[in-house]
């Protein structure tokens, strides 16, 4: 028994959103809400008042915005996050004996019952808030206990009471002696804009020659920036660009002994010619990439690096940290494998080493180095084979300095692990968006992303294809596949990429029964015709451009679904809180025919009247039809486009609209 | 960065149960299971092994038990609770690299893969639980690796390596050096049986005469016993028994003013003949009291009191402790209100005095004086508008020193007070049972209670009636609905209870417009005529019955739902974990009619094949019917029966079962 404990009556509990506990913080980027809700209650039939705190990374000391009753003991407040860092929350609530006070005194004087002493319990309260105001608002409560203790107009005293001025100076000044304060802070992890709205761009630097046969650098990288910029990209991610070991080096598809002439796998990280701080010496020089990232910031465009923490036998690694590594009783080195598959050209890194801290720190100082190299986002490979500790101790320790740096999480694992990464600090994570197809599976998952605690903190990365995985409805489809994949990849999450050049050209050959490609770019040197006939720039390129003119589509969590009566079209929506961005999206899930049907347009979320026709411009095919009502025909032809993505306008008022429309 | 943090690699997350981040246990009765499930997993492919630990009052240290994977790395284990008190748990788990080596071993052997090196590192293994041994388990270890190590019989050495003995051994001395436990211990309540299976009967004790118009007395109390056992009630709630107050008594049917000989409300608690550990001169003696508590306990009835905290205006509290009450600014004493409806007979304790530790001390003596008078029962009154802190507090101190003290919650408030309430302690909790007639608010409400989080802590307690409330169906439906609802309480819920003598007797006669008893027992002296004809002692003594021979129905939390194709019957079912007691309930929820349909009972569950009959015996009718296949024909006439209560049984074998049977 405290001193004043036993008399704290509010219970706060269940706030959302809140973490594992509090145990990880949730995510925004600057400019986004945080809407806090939360049961608060007391015993009795007391009113009670909450006010939600709240911190931002520059605040010396709570800031406080008031909690509204939504119902069932549920109440809600919010605050928008405006600088990256770290923001903090939390709650506070007491018995509010005044608004009570007012509840039962209105009761009472409906009722015709006396209200004599009511009154002077009244006034009590308000001489008790003027004692703990000061100034001209203490001098007012005075004034006004005052006045209410003349009695002199009883309808006035009841106004009075009532009345907006009272209140607010009552609720400034409320007794908040034995309030609740939530025992928990809770933490706002904010990031720069590229965390939620970003299109990336993956290509292999060393494809990206301006002639078949010559090994790509970063120069050639330079010359096809204006091309990815134009396509509206801001995020061109190269597979890793250090030294490849020559050990157990792959040939081409995939062989065990690689040919004279073969590059191996960029992910074979490490040679001679230095590991991870160092960069292929035919891709150019360090000062070559600098000037990249250079170039391609004029542009509006981020490098995104590969993360690998995994060495070829010939990292230098191996030889200066032996300890770092699993060493079989053979005394050879343990390389990749998971029996009974084999990676032989890598080896990984021993995590449980009695070095570990070691270990930790000299990774810590790669992703250092890169950043002073003026590189920004990182993309990391397998993060699901690493320690958790050690991610969220690495991210920590670089957002602390770097608030504005971005980590990929490139997991296809488990769920909960991949929720796992996200809540230790991941910016973004791939997802199973690959391998999601029909209405069901896609309506699904992305309930489970954008309806429970996800989507507080996973925010997905949606990719069509990567170097890896070339999915079976890719190498069936054909180029309406990729176009359709595209619009949901790019309408349903507000990060998406593409492993550029061959989603672009659409190529899908793969290795018989598998989802990889044939002749995969990962073991050989490419040259790409960017111009080859049937190319899809231009339909991505006007995707994207749909991306950067409807802020609505910059988000993900504002996800809605809308009834179709034909199960290959799915279609559902986006709209920004102020409803001036409202798009509707259409989708034959089958590349294959022709699908048609009618779908549901919720027109009064949107504000539009049964009676009203609206305006519905099609921005992928740019056409423009007159809707009227909820239900409305689509029919859609995969050879000519695979979507409709409408942007909803009500139309301009005409006199007669007037009546229905305020 | 610990020591050794950095190489824990095993997450443990989302614990159930687990209430409110272990803020609050969960509850049992003594032999109850806890079966505990959680997150558990680590980065990469290597196996992992998780251990659920658990202690009981008086263990000094933890009990082991091992957690088996279910799926999608959510781990599953139990243990039972077998003494009163509270127990606590939590979780290990830690990446067994004996048994990825094994998995590893079995899959490169299969794939014909060279085991050489294998084989060595998995000696090390074995020699290393050998040196964390002692003894002959040390012995016996160290000989396998030495076996293994001679490499004499590759099939050997695989089978000896995949083998229980092995496998037992590296299990019980597993490397747990970085082993992560999880970050709470967390807690179960274990209870006496009564606060999961009692069957409740409330008397005013003032009317218990055996003629009309004398006072009843605790004697006539006890005259009364034989009868409540034998109709099978194991617990008889009295009505608060303490001197009432004269100060604003209310007369018949809650007058404000009483006439000459109007008893009052027994709430109204405390007179100059005492407060609440006196008792009303009028029935009898404290020592009386402590003679029925005795001679119930004798009948296997544990007689349970009224804890109401609250006093009438004449309570010596008033005049010793005028600061535990609300004084308003004109002298007077604030009596309960909630605008506009008025209590004048009743103050309330003014929870926010600076006194209110010695508030709450003086509380807790008055259930400590009962305890020591023979009760382990308190019906609470209206806990919720006394502060959750003090009913925590109480709680805890009572437990601490009886922990087979049952406190059941009247709380008929909002859904997350009632909650709350619960988990502060509450043993049980009123519902709104009361109020749920069809079979959709049933099955909602049923499914709440028993498949959310509020399983664990929330215990219900079913009341058809109760002196405050007689429910619309009640007042309209006649006889049968009396019948209907007894049933639905008495198999839904473990913990029913009734209104006792107006029960058995269906008094049905309303306030016009209300659903309160017209000449209400609250406030005037009744006597009541058990043998009436029509009373319904014989079919609740059946109910009761039944309950009692049927272990299936001494639980709550095992309630199972069973479609019909009649939405006014209502088909559940509860069964042993072991299927030996199958019970399955068929309600008529109408009244009026009779009603038909067709059930799907689902007989697979029950260990029954569709090729098989099966037979049902209906023990409230004890009709015993063949039937066969799911699906089967059930008519039910309200004048007859209101409900079914089917116990299943496979049939006897015949010899042609076998082939299906085992």
């Amino acid at each position: 028994m405290g001193d004043t404990n036993g008399r704290k009556r509010v219970v706060i509990e269940h706030v959302n959103p809140e973490i594992d506990n509090g145990r990880f913080p949730v995510k925004r980027v600057a400019g986004e809400k945080v809407v806090v809700e939360a049961d608060i209650f007391a015993d009795g039939h007391d009113s009670i008042s909450a006010r939600l705190l709240y911190r931002g990374p520059d605040d010396k000391q709570w800031r406080e915005t008031p909690m509204q009753f939504v119902e069932n003991d549920r109440w809600q407040g919010e605050f928008i996050v405006e600088k990256i860092g770290i923001y903090f929350y939390t709650l506070t609530g007491w018995v509010d004996h005044f608004r009570s006070w007012k509840k039962a005194l209105e009761k009472k004087f409906e009722a015709g019952q006396d209200i004599g002493v009511d009154i002077l319990t009244g006034i009590a309260y308000i001489k008790g808030a003027s004692q703990r105001a000061s100034g001209k608002d203490a001098k007012r409560l005075s004034e006004i206990a005052d006045f209410i203790g003349r009695r002199e107009d009883s309808d006035k005293i009841l106004l009075l009471s009532a009345g907006d001025e009272l209140s607010i100076l009552m609720d400034q000044y409320a007794d908040r002696n034995f309030a609740t304060t939530y025992d928990k802070v809770l933490a706002v992890s904010v990031e720069q804009d590229k965390a939620l709205f970003s299109s990336w761009f993956e290509i292999f630097p060393r494809s990206c020659s301006s002639e078949p046969g010559r090994h790509g650098t970063f120069k050639d990288c330079e010359r096809i920036l204006p091309g990815i910029a134009k396509m509206g990209f801001d995020v061109l991610y190269l597979t890793p660009i250090h030294p490849i070991g020559k050990t157990n080096r792959k040939g081409k598809n995939n062989t065990l002994v690689a040919e004279q002439g073969d590059v191996g796998s960029p992910w074979a990280i490490g040679s001679e010619e230095g590991g991870h701080k160092a960069v292929h010496p035919e891709l150019g020089t360090i000062s070559d990439f600098e000037g990249l990232v250079k170039k391609a910031r004029e542009k509006g465009i981020e490098i995104a690096l590969d993360l690998a923490f995994q060495c070829s036998p010939d990292h230098p690694y191996v030889k200066e940290h032996p300890e770092w590594f699993v060493w079989r009783p053979d005394g050879s080195i343990q390389f990749a494998e998971n029996p009974p598959k084999k990676y032989e050209d890598i080896v990984p890194l021993f995590f449980e080493t009695e070095n570990w801290q070691e270990l930790w720190n000299e990774l810590r100082s790669i992703v250092l180095f890169w950043i002073e190299k003026g590189v920004k986002i990182f993309r990391v490979d397998n993060p699901h084979t690493k320690p958790f500790a050690f991610w969220e101790w690495l991210m920590k320790e670089i957002k602390r300095d770097y608030p504005e740096v971005i980590f990929l999480s490139e997991a296809f694992t488990r769920p909960k692990v991949m929720y796992c990464l996200a809540k230790l600090g991941f910016s973004q994570s791939y997802t199973y968006f690959t391998w999601r197809n029909t209405k069901w599976e896609l309506t699904q998952y992305m309930k489970e992303l954008t309806r429970t605690y996800a989507r507080e903190f996973f925010r997905p990365n949606f990719w069509p294809n990567t170097p890896d995985i070339l999915p079976e409805h890719l190498q069936y489809g054909g180029r309406q596949a990729f176009m359709m994949r595209l619009v949901l990849a790019a309408t349903l999450s507000s990060n998406y990429g593409i492993y550029g050049p061959t989603f672009m050209l659409y190529i899908h050959e793969a290795v018989p029964e598998k989802e990889e490609y044939l002749n995969a770019e990962k073991y050989e040197l490419k040259y790409w015709d960017w111009d080859q006939p049937g190319n899809l720039r231009d339909f991505i390129t006007r995707v994207n451009k749909i991306r950067k003119e409807n802020p609505c589509l910059q988000a993900t969590r504002n996800l809605e679904f809308y009834e179709t009566d034909n199960d290959h079209l799915f279609c559902y929506g986006k709209f920004t809180d102020d409803l001036s961005n409202v798009i509707l999206v259409v989708v034959n899930l089958d590349a294959f025919h022709t699908q048609s049907g009618w779908i549901t347009v919720p027109i009064r979320e949107f504000g539009i009247q049964p009676s009203q026709s609206y305006l519905v411009h099609d921005l992928l095919g740019d056409d423009k039809y007159i809707w009227q009502g909820e239900r409305n025909y689509v029919e859609l032809n995969p050879n000519i486009s695979p979507a409709y993505i409408f942007r909803i306008k009500k139309r301009l008022r005409r006199e007669t609209d007037f009546d229905y429309y305020m």
